[in-house]
């Protein structure tokens, strides 16, 4: 089994021993707060609640986490070691001779310091080769950046076992060329850190406002591209060499309260150009555009289902485009006579697959949305909900008629095919202009949402249902009610 | 109909032009650029290609692009004007005369510079107060963030209709409090980017590893809360001036070439905690990490489905993982006498919805992939698609028997019902733990991806897939097979 021993706990270290626990090894905990045990509780609570989740496999089984009264014990048989107590040299120096004086000689032991270079951590000791900074970010159960610095006195044997372990459990090792302060990151963060305290004490913008400017245009950026393929798209065809020329005069302008800048040089502009290229030149700046419009629209369309920040936004501006789409929030102004608009859409890039088309489920998204708008309109709305009474699907049936792609717009037209009591027996049908591509037939069943049971509706609700249900019982019955899987036409 | 005027093309003019375009607007667009039909009409495609799905309502139908000559034949009618000429003082102030010896003394004029100020585009005009900044970010027709800067000269009724237009077609006015050079976002992207240009410079980090200690750690934070909110929640229950107590002295250490920093004094810590507790005040430190970690697994998992940054990581992490799982990429131990297991994950976080369980789409989302495994199983895998052959769904079923939540490990296990010729018929059972939660059954169709029509698989995934279809027909007939929706049971 393998063993990695946390000295020091709180955020970051119970954010390392959750890494390590729910990745399959065994975890042992030492830190003489006595909350220590809570702290780490509620981190790997949060740990729980989100890692295992995150990818598309499941973890191994959960290691076993122990807690320890002193570093010796704790250091017993582990194959890594993670220190993270607080950010004070002469404390680090300490816990490092403690560590070593009981630690297998092989084992690694990672600093979390931000702000100490190895050198200074490995400084005076007897092995100091094994000493690295493995330099994580909060939260460490799901960031998977790990700054990995390294001084000549590191042998490759425990860089590449330190790379090793740190990809094994889901992270990425960066490994810095030179050691420097602050490493890589937080240096990009001081500078922003700086430059936002300098307009908040100015009178520029709040705290609030400067987190939007962040979060609603580059923070989503950087997100998935970073800084310099972002501008390398900005740059277009003309590529990252023009890109500079055009924004590198920048610099000298007084635009910050941070002064000294590097010289824009021939040679500077050279090195970045063919770093850019060596990175980002397998792609057009074309694929990058397009690469980067699927990220955004998958990362803000993740965000909406979560109705925060930029999807916030977009919900907003829904809400204020429905009525010129035509749907309805209630009984009035719908023509129950004729199956009821409860969709109006565009296909969305994260919709498709690997076949160039919409992905099943997605039409099941689109019906269960459907659904959902049907049951707004009949009254079934957040409030209800919230009070505790709602619609539960018993079973679901697609059928694939044609196909769809982003992009295209889609209409569902919904048919009550039974509203009484308990049920609500839905037929949607699903088009691409006159094209009909898809059917649904779903069945769902009225619940009390505290004990989870079926219930019967609030009066208001059976009643509109079984209003729209009457209407519709004039209608064909659709083509494929009630079919099954494989049965003839 | 609402009609806007777009001086100066290129991508962030085509990029406005877009947004207005997309959002039900007349756009009339002036570039003396002869390539300037082009370009925007590249950047329209784009686009075209991502905006209308970013919501889940339908847009309003696009206006009409005109492109014309003159800079006063642009203007005529407009309501909004929106100038992207480059970035040269002298040049904007003479289109500004240009702009208003045509427009309505009414329309607003927005200006998409990055550095000037309001009060240097406003200087010696006689009508300073329809000119604002609207400094928008690229691409401009995903990214909602647009600074809105102004000066004394404008009115209320100017600044009250700019902030009302820009919401009206996505995008969010950030009004700042004065002017300022750079506004407020570029400020931070200059910081970082001089920072950035001394690492590369120093050889510490190539620019792809800048990118990658951005995208993979504070980019994909910052992507949702931004920098104040993010620090909020590091600090935890102590709160923000916690954090401020124990972060503020790095300020002080030699951390960045960017020395100017301002007194940290009691007034400037009360000034950004109280400024936090008003922004992030009506949620505790708890619900916060939640919300943060709902962003991040969702914003991860989407980019996972683009294969790309953060996302691309845990793929790979899970590709380790499969074998330990007890999932297959071949027939080669698969126990085809009984079900094969086709998916062993954690349900995520992105899965539930309203009614705090797993949404009925995300159980065929599971199947699907499920699916997928299977034709990974008899040979039909990414190669073999990208050769042009393919399974389409033509029909799916899916029962509901029991809830599953966020966090929930669930099997799939697969059935062949058939597998003979073009058809693969497979039933799908869910379970978490024991605990059989649903069944979806399937009939899929080979299909030729050049033609869309349906065609034989090659021999080698037919002798695979009957070869499992005859073993599972020693299996007991599945309940509920061939079942359809409202069926008695």
């Amino acid at each position: 089994m393998k063993t990695a021993a946390i000295i020091g706990g709180g955020v970051i270290g119970g954010g390392w021993a959750a890494r390590f626990l729910l990745n399959g090894w065994d975890v042992r905990v030492f830190d003489p707060d006595p909350e220590a045990e809570r702290k780490i509780g509620e981190v790997l609570g949060n740990a729980r609640r989100s890692l295992p989740g995150l990818g598309n496999v499941a973890l191994p089984p959960e290691g076993t986490l122990t807690f320890h009264g002193t570093v010796a014990e704790a250091v017993t048989g582990a194959e890594w070691i993670q220190e993270s107590v607080p950010e004070r040299l002469d404390m680090k120096q300490r816990v490092y001779g403690e560590i070593q004086a009981h630690c297998a000689p092989d084992a690694v032991i990672g600093s979390s310091t931000s702000g100490f270079k190895p050198s200074e951590l490995q400084a005076g000791r007897d092995n100091p080769g094994q000493i690295v900074v493995t330099h994580p970010f909060n939260p460490v159960y799901l960031l998977p950046l790990i700054e990995l610095v390294t001084t000549p006195a590191n042998t490759q044997g425990v860089i590449d076992r330190a790379k090793e372990i740190i990809s094994s459990v889901g992270m990425y090792p960066l490994h810095l060329k030179k050691e420097i302060d602050a490493h890589v990151a937080d240096r990009f963060l001081e500078a922003v850190w700086r430059e936002a305290l300098w307009l908040v004490k100015d009178g520029i913008a709040t705290t609030e406002e400067i987190d939007n400017a962040i979060r609603y245009g580059f923070g989503i950026r950087w997100a998935q591209m970073g800084l310099f393929e972002t501008y390398r798209v900005a740059g277009g065809e003309a590529g990252m060499k023009h890109f500079m020329a055009q924004f590198g005069p920048a610099l000298k302008w007084p635009w910050t309260k941070l002064m000294d800048v590097p010289e824009f040089t021939d040679e500077l502009v050279d090195l970045i150009a063919g770093q850019s290229d060596d990175q980002s030149g397998h792609m057009s700046i074309r694929e990058l555009e397009r690469a980067r419009d699927d990220n955004l629209v998958g990362m803000m369309r993740a965000l909406g289902a979560n109705d925060f920040g930029a999807g916030a936004l977009q919900n907003a501006h829904d809400l204020t485009l429905e009525t010129e789409a035509g749907l309805s929030r209630g009984m009035d102004g719908v023509d129950v006579t004729q199956p009821i608009l409860t969709q109006s859409r565009v296909v969305p890039l994260d919709w498709t697959d690997y076949n160039g088309h919409m992905n099943e489920a997605r039409y099941l998204e689109a019906y269960s949305q459907a659904t959902d708008r049907l049951m707004i309109i009949i009254g079934c709305d957040a409030d209800y909900i919230a009070n505790g009474g709602s619609y539960f699907t018993a079973e679901s049936h697609v059928r694939y008629l044609d196909e769809a792609h982003a992009g295209d717009a889609i209409e569902v037209k919904t048919t009550v095919i039974q509203g009484g009591g308990k049920k609500m027996h839905l037929w949607h049908e699903m088009f691409v202009g006159d094209r009909l591509v898809s059917t649904g037939e779903t069945m769902l069943l009225h619940v009390d949402l505290k004990t989870r049971k079926t219930s019967a509706p609030a009066p208001h609700i059976e009643t509109n249902l079984v209003k729209i249900a009457e209407a519709h019982a004039a209608l064909d019955a659709p083509e494929g009610l009630g079919r099954g899987v494989g049965a003839p036409r």
